[in-house]
This record gives structure tokens, sequence and C-alpha cells, in this order.
């Protein structure tokens, strides 16, 4: 089941042209992304973000755009667990237009985040009850 | 042949962890792109960013990330035309550090730029003059 | 009465040291001003920020902070406007941390926005529609 | 003597209205400072940004704004020390446009720095060897 909410964009993340500007995708969904650690994955932010033990960077990130996304508009985010591998997984976000006349995906993101020690920064095992609330969000492509 | 500038990664572009945080690469990418619209595509700015005939919308945008990038540290982008078709192109640029015991690739992105109308949205040719220019910075991948 | 509204401070808006950034506090602000502008002022978004007739540039900015903000927080944010002009007018934003012992002020803002035409960017009179539903707002200091 | 830098507005930095955002001129400013503190003041970006023994938290943030600034334009920025105190100092910098038929100052930040001790957060006075080098840049507001 996706992890949902609402998204709206900003007077400042528009760019010279009054869209949305296409490096900024990834923040909107890094917040969403935020805020489904915090729901479903662990206690609390620091648990996950500030952790002691590990650290999750990023090794790839993909945006796609199919519509122009415009300031003062909100948009249903989605948010899919697509991979899950022994230390990796991928995560999806797509931004769908709930006012347009059929529901429409305006953009998505897919972005693989990968559990490293926090010390030496080497490749560590997904820790088993994170794995676990990943799956339940495990949806097929 | 690659057009090459320094990038400096700024204090307010790190993430919790003090590393550069992802989503921001395409902003330092684009940063370097303007520059090398205008230094080698089209006469200024404008001609480009808000020609009246033309936009040139992203339709896909990835990142690779190698090594953290932090800032206080200057890196080397180097930007390639890294496929050109009708309509659209890439342009992939590569985050070098210089200051590391041997050059290293910490990161890239690469980018799909699409030609379009300005009033219908609709893909049109890569005007002749600037697919002459685009040309001459095409690498092989 | 204020504009209150909860504010997360995001993974991305740390700087290099671990605390929002003082330059975002402003992005922050703006947020919730784009809230309050569109609850309590117009019809839609883009009857302000897009509108024919008129633009608001802001004329001044000012933040102050008491305590240093932390991602993964979230703050009350309390809107105010504190100034009410023939052409112009002041809004007051407070960030509160409700999870302190005491609820405290952690930093605020005030931001001088003036009415111009949209054309020859004179100053005109706020438009007494908007006027009327800035009083409502207005808050001693 | 002023310290001065070229600075461009960018693509992104643009808003809805396709002018610079003026949340944004803090983080122009900010990087202006950054290059002041490396040239200027200490040996190493570190041994400010990170340092261990002292950090320099921003108490302060103001910003006015004269004309509008666009994306696609470069300015001047001139950086000063205009107040020194024994914990603190005030950094003013302004943002010139010298293709305007007479260079005019299109806005200004002021920003009041503060000296802590990185431990406890109390104010502890400006080294003293910074402090020198901040008097060369003092200026008469």
């Amino acid at each position: 089941m996706s992890f949902s909410l609402p998204v709206p964009v900003r007077f400042d993340e528009a760019d010279a042209r009054g869209i949305l500007f296409y490096g900024r995708l990834q923040e909107l969904a890094h917040r969403v992304f935020e805020d489904f650690v915090v729901a479903e994955l662990v206690s609390t932010w620091d648990d996950w973000f500030l952790a002691p033990d590990f650290i999750v960077p990023i090794k790839h990130a993909e945006a796609t755009f199919h519509r122009p996304m415009r300031p003062g508009r909100s948009y249903r985010a989605e948010l899919d667990v697509v991979r899950l591998g022994e230390s990796s997984f991928d995560v999806r976000v797509r931004f769908v237009d709930d006012a347009a006349p059929a529901p429409v995906a305006c953009a998505e993101t897919r972005v693989s985040h990968v559990f490293a020690d926090a010390q030496r920064f080497r490749k560590i095992p997904i820790p088993s009850a994170i794995r676990a609330s990943l799956e339940r969000h495990l949806a097929s492509e």
C-alpha cells in the first residue's frame, strides 16, 4: 500500500519560467520520504537521520517529468518501495495532480538508499526490523 | 572537449549529516549548464532561458554518487553532451575531486533536455545553429 | 488572532553544523505566508502571487534567532500583521518550540510587503477588500 | 576596503514572478561571506565553519531591496564589516548592478555573527587574530 501525502509547490520553488525547477523535485520527494521513515520505519527522526550506528546515503537518484508542476498547486505524493535488496532499497514517489480532469502523474522520482556503517562507510545488511517494515510497502513496479 | 569549471560546495548545501544533500547536485549541475549555454550555445542568457519561441524543459534527470561531497571543498565540473537527437539532447556533468591523491569522480549527473515550442509545448527540432554547437561538445560515453 | 501552522524543519534545511541554516528561515516564513494569503486574503493562490494588476514585492526582511532550530523537529508558526500602512504592511512570523519544557520562541521574521502596479512597479494603495482582511489579523506588537 | 566578488543569479533562484526570491538573498550573501572568511580571516574553510573550539551562529539578519534582481544577471557583491564588538560583528553585503546606466545598489544584507564556545553555546570574545583581520575591513557606515 502506498504511503500518501499532499505536497504543495511553493512560490520560491518555481524557476524563471514559472514552473517547478526540475532539481527541486528531489527535495519534495525527500520530504515525503522523511515523513514515511518516521511514520513507518523507526520511532523518531533521529533514529534514522542521525543514527550513531548506521548511515543511509543515496547512491542513485532519478526523476522523470511528464507534465509541468506549478507553484500554488498541491499534488498527491504516493511513495512505494520498489526494490528491496540485502543492503539497499529503492523508493519511488509519484506526484499526482488530482485537480486534472482525470488524475495524472506529473512526475516521479526513484532513489536508491544503501545502508552503511557510520564509522567506515562500508555496506551493511538492512537491520531486520526495518527490513520487515520496508516489505510491507513493497510494490510490484 | 569538455566544458570545465570549478564548483564550490557551500555551507548551506550540506545536510544534517554534514555532506552535500543529494538533491542539491542537480542545482550545482544546472549552474554549470547555464554557464555552458552562454559560453557555447547562444549570445545571451535570455536567448535560451527566456526565449520567446522555444522552451527546453527537462524530461529526465539522473544523479549517481560515488563519494560524499563536502561543503568548503571545490570540485572540477566537466560537462559533455552525451546524446544528440532530433529534438532532445543529454548532458552529463562529472564532479571531480582534484584534491584527492588521484583525481576521482565523486558524482555525476545526466539530464535530458527537449526543445518545445513556447506556446503549445509541442516537440520541435533543435534549431540548427544550436545543434552545430552541441555537436562540438558531443563526447562518446 | 494569530494565523497558526506547524512547520517541520527538513533534513536538507540543516547546514554543515547540523542546525537550520539562517537563510532558510525566510523560506519557512514565506510558506506560512502563502497559506495565510490563501486562507485569509484572496480566493486563490493566483489571485495574489500571479495577479495581473498588482505585485507585492518585499522591500525589507528581518530575522532574529534566539535558539537553534533543528531538522527533524516541528515548530508552531504564528503569523501576525504587525503594521498596516497605505501601500504596505508588515508580517511577523514566530517559530515556537512547543516540545521545550516551556514553549519558547526560537526565531522570528518580520517582512515588509508593498503593493505596486504590475506594469510600472509604482506604489498603489492596498485594495480595500484585502485591507479589511489584513486588519482582522493586526496585532499590537 | 571592501571585499568584492561577482555573484550571478541563477535560473532556479527566481520565483514565480521571475525575479530573485527575497529569501535567497541571504544565501547569496553567505557565499560571499564564506569566500571572505577563507581569503581574509582564517587559513582553511574548516578552521571557521567546522572549528572544534568555537561556533559563530547568526543572531540577526536583515535584507533591504531597492530594485528587482534578475536571473541570468551578475551583480558585484561588496562585503564590509560595519560593526565590531567584543563577541560579535556585523557584516554588510551590497549587490551592485554595474550594467545599469549608473552603477546602482539593488539590495543589501546586514548580518550579526556572534562567537560562542562550541560546547556550551556561551558567548566568548572574538579570537584576537580574527579581530585584527576584521578590523582591516571595518567600514564606517
